[in-house]
């Protein structure tokens, strides 16, 4: 057994509530200002008052096996990203270059771009050449707070080559210090041979696909791009439901270009989140609230497209838990940084930086099924945390476009 | 003599034309795909296609002593921070979280806050500590390529403060790897001593600081406030025609908040350049044009206070030249990443990778009369450069909120 003592910490976490409104109202962020965080085995064992733990620890005379000062700096949760697509093999800048001279994103999709291109890339990849290139890209992730990460499948859109994602993201998840969470998305595009035939795919992707990945047993979800052009909601219906039978649990990319009625999907289903929500109606919101979905909002994503943010308050004042993440991908939003995404919700979508604390941790987890582990500092659950060079999580957003940390902790072990 | 050959650059860098136009056409950038930059004694000797540096060298049997593999990276001039207020005492985080729920600017101003707190903490602060604090400020904007910074007084307002943070500008300029240009802003606000009386704090200004500021001979710029509440038009025209006299060059923060026609003024007085210009009218840009005045953006500044940008594109369209700028404060604007500015100049003012990157080098340099030394990778500039993790400027943008650098250099030298 190891005992950590981490002492002068200015904590600031959200605390663990009941459905539906998860991490607690999502407001209200208690605050310690010395406090203390305890640590055994990785795990948080007490956190509060420094005074009071120490007084604890005196009376049992524990052995405390290592005291760590933290000078009085804003503590906080590890950001926990519940949606990336972190497992790619190449960078598409020059199609970024494309779209900042005009051309739309569906169009370049249509193009055989987008997408597609990324596609060709990791069916080229060895295993060792994706897992390498995807490695890294976590690597930058750790080096912005993110101590959890959910990451995706679906450039491989066929059986081979989405289970050797998995399997990727699988090494990745025994190999980085991070907890990562995988999810299948076979149901990312329609794949070129499939071109003009999306009910054919629909059928390989429940006929082959799902049964092969549940067998494979790595992806904990099964998420669905439900949008103009790539899976109408019929058929996100049929592959979630499909995807529910073997095991996974359904995440959805809803209503990110047009408003298809991809929340009320979400909502229909009971999906444990969905995704993007640029252009959800208040129909949808309300189905979203009603359901008990998380609202999982990319602010990021909709800076690089030049997009207008996800209603992210009147979200919040139905309801609906607002989570926060980078949509790390190679397309539509090269963006590691939840530092990052936490400036965008605060200044762009008027989120609080309490909201915002909130929605990059304690509800990001909820959103992948990781709330009893991870997501606030509270007693069994990982020690992860970030030590950020300010006062208060708002530094974050005051000092908005750098790295405004001092160190990261996973697990109790100094990662960044 | 020391000769260092920099080989496998591709290299995007501005080339100095002639006023008005000053960095030639903004949005005109040559690329050089396989580059070379040799380096004499830290400055460019010669650059261009590598092979035909590589044949003039050893045609001229010249020994190189280094030679440095950049591995096809994208290089760019370092940037060039023409507008900073980077010498102060302490952050004002709590400030931002005021300002977050709701306080405005001005009313934090008349409360005694916002500038007037640095005062305080500037005039308590001793030169050291007032130097060290601000050498580490130095060191991240190097850190995020920033090779070149203008530094502004201006938290002193009293002749003894104001030449106190002039003498540690210069100390930055003498022990950092820097170059830093010092700027006279006396008339950043009207201090609480002289409060009601401006034009009494006016005649301060221009009777005993400028003539003790021109005595001690550090500062190259005088810049002035031009705002309702801070500096009129009238006074801000005395200040400045009394710093000229002096041998300052004028600068001015104008129509930041409101129009009070402080861009006019700059092109009037063909000032070098004005700043801010949120709220700046057809006829102030017209004015700038006119008198050949650099418009410096701050686009950090604008979303930091959740601002409209400044028309951008309008400027460029009528022939301003415009430059990027971070104002890093402890205020309104916390942000030391002119990768940041870069990136909301593209997103946010919809400039071309290629005009936000000619803004962030040549054009700034010209804002701050250092266009014969820096901005620009040509013979006889030092040899300042930003080595990216990317293929072109456009990576900036695609990586927003991180750091897409693999490393900086200052006359030949790596220093980040």
């Amino acid at each position: 057994m190891t005992l950590k003592l981490f002492r002068r910490a200015h904590i600031f976490t959200p605390e663990t509530g009941v459905a539906p409104t998860f991490g607690g109202a999502q407001g209200d962020i208690p605050e310690i200002v010395d406090g203390c965080i305890l640590v055994r085995d990785g795990r948080v064992a007490a956190v509060g008052a420094g005074e009071k733990i120490e007084k604890n620890i005196a009376g049992r005379s524990t052995d405390v096996d290592m005291e760590i000062d933290l000078g009085g700096a804003a503590v906080i949760p590890g950001f926990v990203d519940p949606h990336t697509h972190a497992c790619f093999a190449a960078r598409r800048e020059g199609e970024f270059s494309m779209r900042l001279a005009g051309k739309p994103y569906l169009e370049i999709l249509k193009a055989g771009g987008g997408i597609l291109s990324s596609v060709r890339a990791v069916r080229a990849a060895s295993e060792g050449e994706l897992f390498r290139f995807s490695k890294a890209l976590l690597e930058t992730t750790l080096h912005y707070g993110t101590t959890t990460i959910e990451v995706k499948s679906g450039y491989g859109l066929d059986t081979e080559n989405e289970l050797k994602m998995l399997g990727v993201i699988d090494r990745l998840r025994r190999e980085t210090p991070q907890s990562v969470v995988p999810t299948f998305m076979g149901a990312h595009a329609v794949p070129e041979e499939y071109g003009g035939k999306p009910d054919e795919y629909v059928r390989l992707l429940l006929d082959e696909m799902l049964p092969a990945v549940r067998d494979q047993g790595v992806a904990r979800f099964c998420d669905v791009f439900c949008e103009d052009g790539v899976f109408s909601v019929e058929q996100s219906r049929k592959i979630l439901n499909g995807a529910r039978e073997l095991g996974l649990k359904p995440k959805i990319h809803a209503d990110e270009v047009n408003d298809l009625g991809g929340a009320a999907l979400a909502g229909e289903l009971r999906a444990t989140s969905a995704e993007h929500l640029l252009a959800a109606s208040d129909a949808g919101i309300s189905a979203l609230a009603d359901g008990g979905v998380v609202a999982v909002l990319l602010p990021a994503t909709a800076y690089s497209l030049k997009k207008s943010f996800a209603r992210a308050r009147t979200m919040i004042d139905r309801g609906v838990p607002v989570a926060l993440a980078t949509d790390l991908n190679p397309g539509s939003c090269f963006c590691a940084s939840m530092p990052f995404v936490f400036s965008l919700a605060v200044m762009g979508m008027n989120m609080t930086p309490a909201e915002a604390l909130t929605g990059a941790t304690l509800n990001s987890a909820w959103a992948i099924g990781m709330e009893k582990e991870v997501g606030s500092l509270e007693p069994g659950k990982w020690a992860d945390f970030v030590v950020l060079d300010g006062e208060s999580p708002a530094a974050l957003a005051y000092a908005s476009g750098t790295r405004p940390i001092l160190s990261v902790w996973k697990r109790g072990e100094k990662v960044a």
